[in-house]
């Protein structure tokens, strides 16, 4: 019924992850009545997603050269390592402007259902890192969801024989929520880690 | 803080329709795990979507030929003109199989808001098929938004003079809907509209 190239590019949309059929059409439809040469840019930009791009040698981060620019930065704290899953979280830390050490990037969760196992994660490199740097405390920042906790805890238990200080992000009710509607658990959670004044 | 291929793919998926900061992170990030033939290619679709696209002269669907195959479809009956705003529509009544009239698409309804006047919709060019053509009802599909109706009433009072059936499509409670949340306004259509058995 449609013109190919039109259904070449719903197409493409509707492999997104929540992206459907319907919002794939609405997409191409808009993308229809954009002037060309915005079509072309978007197109290249795609295209070339990939060009010149490492993960940082040191943290796994996103990178155009081989050590990232926080791994590059003079000015930041080289003894405290956030260790996160994805390069996501490090922009998410990032963005609050509070914290001033290094990252690492796992690249993933332990995830036996999708058949993810530590040895696919940069634990070892994060092994490494502590023999080889000045380490003074991990934080243990990874989601927390169950794998995310699962994860944590392993890596907690590896790092046990390198005597270094770790700690796990805070879980509690998220500001602006509201208590009445807090589930369970995590009313719990703010529970266990209250803090005195 | 992200390499610049990133930041940009961001940026241009941000600019999509109903597409936040976030989503476009989220959609930037999924593609960047996919392998770099798969970028190529939704790349290049973008990028040639406009590419040999036309739009039919008769109905002002979009087509790859000066005619689209419906207007050039013989087995369908040209006395009968079903009328909608966009090319989207068509899809919308061809999946239903239950049309085999030909279409005219106004590209768009009728918006003081939005500076759209009826000039710039295709009501000329429906008028032309309406003398030169041998047709003998005109379904008014328009949406039935505030503007569909506008829209609708207009072209209907435009071709009074030409005495040709006019319909407008039946406006009344959606399938598998409950009454009971229906709005007042949807409620009202579907009794204005109600049919003898």
């Amino acid at each position: 019924m449609l013109p190919k190239a039109v259904q070449k590019v719903i197409e493409q949309f509707g492999k997104l992850p929540g992206v459907g059929q319907k919002t794939a059409e609405r997409l191409a439809f808009y993308l229809l009545k954009q002037h060309p040469q915005k079509l072309e840019d978007f197109g290249v930009s795609v295209k070339n997603l990939r060009q010149n791009l490492l993960f940082c040698e040191v943290c796994h981060n996103l990178s155009e050269t081989n050590r990232c620019i926080i791994c590059q930065n003079q000015k930041r704290d080289p003894s405290v390592l956030c260790v996160v899953e994805e390069v996501l979280d490090i922009m998410a830390f990032e963005k609050t402007g509070e914290f001033n050490g290094l990252y690492h990037v796992l690249q993933g969760v332990i995830s036996p259902v999708n058949g993810v196992g530590p040895q696919d994660l940069t634990i070892d490199s994060l092994k490494e890192r502590i023999e080889n740097e000045n380490i003074s405390e991990i934080i243990l920042a990874t989601n927390p969801t169950i794998e995310g906790e699962a994860t944590a805890l392993y890596i907690s238990k590896v790092l046990q024989p390198f005597d270094i200080k770790m700690t796990r992000i805070a879980r509690g009710l998220p500001t602006g929520s509201d208590l009445e509607y807090a589930d369970r658990l995590t009313l719990s959670r703010s529970l266990q880690g209250r803090q005195e004044y």
